[in-house]
């Protein structure tokens, strides 16, 4: 059995689990949406879709997302997992649009038995459930990185590197791939958290945006026991619930 | 302008020279190959083709390759770069079966003005050659790993790695991509070159077919001043002349 990471969406290995890390911003946003108290994240691609899809649940959902890192117009909130941090939800469920993290959750769940959400914040916990549901499935386990756009991102493997070494606590007789020991060596290679999201055009995008805050609320790990596990996949639509 | 790092040859950026690495080994054998005295070097996927290549240039052709490591049946070398490394050449045109270097010099060569085919043995003077390239272009740099059927190789990343931080010596204001910055975190991970490219399954798979020299050998480092130019490109072919 092994540990693999896919650097970008292409066309993943199948695996019996896949973590999907889209770590600036979306999947540590969905993580903190439901440790907060949201029963259900709806992660979606287009505009679009995310309003229409707002209109058809109702009273109780929320809507949230970015263009250029900025809240669009009529959202509740924009993509920032601080506006997640403190006080009720505001609602029962979130619809999410992201373009780079709904399609690695798509692609992923089109290659794996279980999709789990994985961000620094949960790196612990969602680690720990992906090591025992491929122990007991005797299956792979894939870390899938978003990317942006269909090419790497540095601050994904950062954080791909640093599930695979959580990986090896749990899984020490697991055999790392190539990307799985690449992940590593990127994820060692930073001094700290902070440091190896910073570096990445993700981080300098938020930064030009004033929001420099996400790079470092985004970098802070472990800090939440959530594992966000992907349902129904629809199109473009994947549910999510922790 | 940058330096980029594409590690699977999927869909690479535009660039204005790419520089196009199978370490284990095609494109090591290719820079033995100009260094030994060859003029030549056709390079393309098929075993078929290889054949009916050989069979219409005649004379002064020889064939190499692989199938599994191994040297396929009425060929003249397999694909070792200690086959080209002492002696005069025994022909004048080098005919090579490679499925992943082939496929990633046809797609690099889609997307760049000038294709270079780079390996450890020629780092120092491919690099030297690309920057200038690119500096009098006013273009970016790419490194376009070949991958193994299209995923990610950490021994081609490895090499990317060194190729990046010996461009920056001659590029130092040029930016480097997220994939550059990793790929030079992938090399520093390890303490030479040999450990680098031995972590990868295509040295185990070498290791399993009695050819571990081959991969002590591909990892040295600046020894051939050869740096190898794809010309035409027709179909899965492409020429390569020193």
């Amino acid at each position: 059995m092994r540990i693999d990471v896919a650097f970008t969406p292409g066309e993943p290995p199948d695996a019996s689990v896949a973590i999907v890390i889209d770590v600036l911003r979306a999947t540590t946003t969905i993580t903190h949406a439901l440790g907060q108290g949201y029963e259900r994240v709806l992660a979606c691609a287009g505009l679009d879709r995310a309003r229409e899809l707002r209109t058809r649940l109702g009273d109780g959902t929320m809507l949230a997302g970015e263009r250029g890192c900025v809240r669009p117009e009529g959202f509740d909130f924009g993509n920032s997992p601080r506006e997640f941090a403190e006080g009720d939800p505001r609602g029962s469920t979130l619809v999410l649009t992201t373009t780079n993290g709904t399609r690695a959750i798509v692609a992923a769940a089109a290659h794996a038995d279980t999709v789990l959400v994985g961000s620094l914040a949960n790196l612990t916990a969602c680690a720990a459930t992906a090591a025992r549901t491929a122990r007991q499935a005797k299956g792979d386990v894939l870390v899938q990185c978003a990317g942006v756009v269909g090419q790497f991102a540095i601050d994904d493997a950062y954080a791909a590197g640093r599930f695979v070494s959580e990986l090896r606590v749990w899984l020490a007789e697991w055999e790392p791939s190539d990307a799985a020991q690449a992940a590593e060596a990127i994820a060692a290679g930073f001094s700290s958290a902070a440091e190896g999201l910073g570096a990445s055009q993700s981080a300098r995008n938020l930064r030009a945006a004033d929001l420099a805050d996400d790079v470092r609320y985004c970098a802070r790990e472990g800090v939440l026991d959530v594992v966000p596990t992907v349902g129904d996949v629809d199109g473009d639509v994947a549910l999510i619930t922790g």
